[in-house]
């Protein structure tokens, strides 16, 4: 048999002349990726984290929903009343932010929470909520009611948004306004609808972009990043099947949406907030898909910027 | 409200003035990630393709292999003999074909295929074996047992080697031998002892590398591609938690091996064969991890060239 080392010398050389890193020798240190204080190995750069819209879940209760979170390795929950009724004394939030802390999740945002501009003591209510547990933003769905057709539909309310405003201001607390894509045409479709409506009240009001109704919306999800990130509080990541009211939910890997421009984008925009994956079928049985979403995306966050 | 039209006429300005994409506007095609004909959502350009090791469902038949391999949407299949018997007759080869194809599955290779030179017999039968299936290359662990320290061990053997690499010219099938690191210290260790064997034999013997195990022996993957490309037919994907032999198999986010490097080794040396995923534990409930793996590993497929 050959000589190894002889063999290795050759290589390593050619390998020199082909401008090529050089074999790790003794310590392969320099090549492993790296784990992080919150448990997962990474290797990208990524201004963001990666956390779990509580409405994947809605179908679990907040044990089997943190045992999901602890397998997967995600640590950040927009939390969903389902899980955490608003209601909730301070007792119960203090029990409920425990066993969160105990799988290794924090509950960085509450929502979404709908809330109709003729019921002003729900909107306290979920603002001193959000005050009970902490968290700095709210995603809420923020409407009146109007006659348009003959019909009642949920309807944008510019009287509604305003006093959301003052809210913000007294509660030092954000207002993230969740876009639904063309199935509730008159309650902002897209990003841009919700830029128009806040851009000029406090800074505090702004958006949770849904990044897979702004595609079927038939809307640049990474041209909304790049154009509203000031405003951007949440993001809702998710992929679709269409750019239109057709689209359907699909596994990150298999959906339109181009998700390496939304992840260029947040990076060139320096979004710091969470991306949370909303995955929106199969909701008794989604782990393998949950987790092909979420390994999908740690692959973008570790390559884009590696 | 304020006028929308004006309002993305001012957005679009500030947009160009940042040398950002405009908005999509009314097509967002350009945007979308392209559906290949194997029914994949793509958006990088990597040269090779995405499968699966058999040996990564050894506790499910073939038809749960299949069902698991079709919600993946992952097509391509290296054969083990628990799914396809080596004593499999035409007729079942070709029936074991049509339902992989019914799946939407390829079986590209055979093996792993453990091969002891005192049984030519049986290296006989493999080569037949792949002949009747129709593969183009034989993973295998050829040995030879040697008394070692007292015991009988699998040792590497020059004199199989040497007569796999003639079954090779005559059957016009590579011959891809496995590493399996520091576990079996005596049988090809790492691609670089596989090399040592092969370099001088036929160029249709050479290797499946296993980066797992490549790693696991203190060596670096993506220099092992960078190195041997040449002599690389097949390839296991896998992360681990160390590079020693303590280290047990991750999901492919959350190990020690750099998977990003590899993908651009994988880019660089143009290499145009399978990585197949080589999950290797939880064998009988692995759904949702394998997912994961699958997920991450498109991310970077998407990311790395994209």
């Amino acid at each position: 048999m050959m000589n190894r080392r002889s063999f290795f010398g050759v290589s390593s050389l050619a390998l020199l002349a082909a401008g090529c890193q050089t074999p790790c020798g003794g310590k392969c240190e320099s090549v492993a990726a790296k784990r992080r204080p919150d448990g997962v190995y990474t290797l990208g750069k990524v201004p963001f984290k990666l956390g779990m819209a509580g409405f994947t879940y809605h179908k679990f209760n907040i044990d089997q929903t943190l045992a999901a979170l602890k397998k997967l390795e995600v640590h950040y929950l927009c939390i969903k009343d389902f899980h955490l009724p608003i209601k909730s004394t301070q007792a119960e939030v203090d029990a409920f932010k425990r066993k969160c802390a105990d799988h290794g999740v924090t509950g960085y945002a509450v929502g979404p929470i709908y809330m109709d501009a003729a019921n002003m003591d729900f909107v306290k209510e979920a603002f001193d909520y959000a005050a009970r547990i902490g968290v700095k933003t709210i995603v809420g769905v923020p409407f009146e009611k109007r006659e348009i057709g003959g019909k009642s539909v949920r309807h944008e309310s510019r009287t509604l948004c305003e006093k959301l405003s003052g809210f913000c201001d007294e509660y030092k607390i954000n207002y993230a306004i969740h876009n639904h894509g063309p199935d509730i045409p008159y309650l902002f479709p897209n990003a841009e609808s919700i830029m128009a409506m806040v851009k000029d009240l406090s800074p505090r009001m702004g958006m949770c972009l849904d990044i897979g109704h702004q595609f079927r919306d038939n809307k640049d999800p990474a041209a909304a990043i790049r154009n509203f990130h000031s405003r951007i509080f949440d993001l809702h990541l998710k992929n679709v099947s269409d750019n239109s009211k057709a689209g359907r939910a699909e596994p990150l890997p298999r959906g339109r949406i181009d998700l390496v421009e939304v992840v260029r984008a947040l990076c060139d925009v320096g979004y710091a907030g969470c991306c949370s994956l909303e995955f929106e079928r199969n909701f008794t049985d989604n782990y393998a898909e949950v987790a092909e979403c979420i390994g999908y995306f740690r692959g973008l966050m570790d390559s884009v910027r590696a």
